[in-house]
């Protein structure tokens, strides 16, 4: 399927530390109020040695206002560096898309 | 870390099948592929119920070339519907990205 309408995609890669340290509950968090953002079409996530999570956004102000969001719930936490020993994140437009197959 | 040097990368979502078909070493030969295609930066990968793949590119004529030489790979084996139910592919342009720590 090609598409027309562009959209966004966020590409959060990541290697965790050791243990826990109430990372569960915060990814859940996290999850469920990115679903709650204005914009926000969809989230996509595996980990195995490295953690892939890729979100998709109807534009660039929905990934803003999200980023800001979620900065502002990490600081009320551990903080960042409790849970990652590195990650990387890419916002990309998405501009062409197919698929395959039915789930 | 921002950027100035635009990218891009391709998302690959999919569903497996049951069983491995041959897909395991389809897998690594596409990978081993892929690293010797001109253009290519590097490759993520995870899979737990959904697996992810993002590989970056240095342009899209790189990908182009990339797919259609995937393509003939598959063709001279299985197929995809062997390996997946489903899968989602998504070419996006890596606008923006920042990082946090080091491996």
């Amino acid at each position: 399927m090609e598409f027309n309408k562009s959209y966004y995609a966020v590409i959060f890669t990541s290697v965790r530390t050791e243990g826990n340290h109430g990372y569960s509950e915060m990814a859940r968090i996290m999850e469920d109020t990115a679903k709650g953002q204005p914009g926000f079409i969809g989230v996509e996530s595996a980990r195995n040695d490295i953690g892939i999570t890729v979100s998709y956004w109807e534009s660039k102000e929905a990934i803003t206002a999200w980023k800001k969001n979620s900065e502002h719930l990490i600081a009320q936490r551990k903080g960042q560096k409790d849970w990652y020993k590195w990650y990387k994140v890419r916002i990309c437009k998405v501009e062409r898309e197919y698929d395959f197959g039915s789930l």
